[in-house]
């Protein structure tokens, strides 16, 4: 399956815009082959948009979920894009995958900071599959996936990839974890990780542009040549890996905790 | 604390050798100053000794362990090294921690491949923890690194630092887990991982000599010049980490698994 990932420069509590720069994407996307297009957290609405965010806050049969749709049936493909999603008083920060025939949700489980943990509820942790195009695709949010026990999670129940919009901010240890984690958590289930970012600055916050397709072999299929907008590609044929599936049996070997030695 | 630790070239089947070669380790890493050194994975029997590691197997206070606590008392400091380990019928895959007052076994909890489940029993996972020095020490065994779920179950409980002797083999994954997963595991953690490696052949396995010892910002603070043996010293001190561990709380943040949403 080939898939593309919008590395965006979300316009903070701007959704038209956020909406009309995937649909563009979309267009490039499909004419470059790919069935899916994974954009990055909140990208519809901005992740920085802070007091707006409950105001932009739709639920996931909303018109931003229709405007998706409609944008995934004109160019033939799947699309993933984050959102705010409101469920009565509750507003999650969740990701939508949207194709011809199916909608999923996924909600944020793990909240990072004080910043999403005052305009989001946390949902607790769940494994969100969706198949598409012959794979079996998890969805998790940008800090969820620092906890392996996350991505743990969906392999054991199938995943061939997971799908990871994220708003890694500059600096800190954003360089860490493109350089190190998002290859490890692929190597150690055996499975592709699209890891897709936020790039440039709102006024409130700067992101890394630090996107990464990793295979289940730890390496990397599709980085941007900067920090900036990029559209990526990669073909996830998981009958590629197989040797390395061989080589490395995680799933496999895992042993349940026992009583202490 | 200051640690070394010896990246070693073991003698298949000769472990007045590899004590002695210990032993002039212990007496060069004392004089820099470590409280501890640590050996790699079955390196007082040596990892490719096959038949003999039944004949070689010896109970946790058999003359080799007896031997070892020599070598701590003589030079003052603690050391941890892989034996074959006979329980009984049994022979474990172990890890020997003595010093002047302590004498702690760590069994393997998960054994790699054909060759090693022919000659170990696998123990079920443990959390086997020591306190020497002022930090709380983790024990695990080389392929048991890998799984996440290993090392957090030690950070859960208190360790500071992981010692991991191994006998990563030359080529295949070897470079990406000693490339990636060794400073992964220590930083998604916040602790120290000592991961000591065999070196050179012994006729049947070739081994990577790729030791590592990471900080819990996932910085690498020693790592051999090549392939060959080497002693490696590092501070270990987990205060100058405190910015790392207020920026990456995955250990506090992390959630239970609830219900699927």
């Amino acid at each position: 399956m080939r898939l593309a990932a919008l590395q965006m420069q979300s316009r903070s509590s701007d959704p038209a815009a956020n909406l009309e720069r995937i649909d563009r994407a979309a267009a490039e996307a499909a004419a470059g082959g790919a069935r899916l297009l994974i954009t990055p957290e909140l990208g519809l609405v901005g992740y920085g948009a802070g007091p707006d965010l409950p105001l932009l806050a739709e639920p996931a049969d909303g018109p931003l979920a229709e405007g998706l749709a409609t944008i995934a049936r004109r160019h033939a493909l799947a699309i993933v894009a984050g959102f705010a999603e409101r469920d009565g008083d509750a507003v999650y920060n969740s990701a939508l995958f949207v194709s011809a025939d199916q909608r999923v949700v996924y909600r944020k489980s793990h909240l990072y900071g004080s910043y999403e943990k005052r305009w989001f509820h946390a949902a607790p942790p769940s494994a969100v599959l969706v198949r598409h195009d012959g794979l079996t695709l998890g969805l998790l949010i940008c800090y969820d996936v620092e906890f392996p026990e996350n991505v743990r999670r969906l392999a054991q129940v199938g995943a061939d990839a997971v799908l990871v919009p994220t708003a890694l901010p500059a600096g800190g240890s954003g360089e860490f974890i493109a350089a190190h984690m998002i290859a490890v958590r692929a190597f150690e289930n055996q499975i592709f990780v699209a890891y897709v970012d936020n790039c440039g600055s709102d006024g409130d916050f700067a992101y890394a542009g630090l996107s990464r397709i990793a295979a289940p072999d730890g390496t990397i299929l599709a980085a941007p040549h900067d920090r900036d907008e990029a559209l990526l590609f990669a073909n996830l044929e998981p009958a590629a890996y197989t040797r390395s599936r061989a080589e490395n049996t995680y799933l496999s070997d895992l042993k349940a905790l026992g009583p202490a030695a």
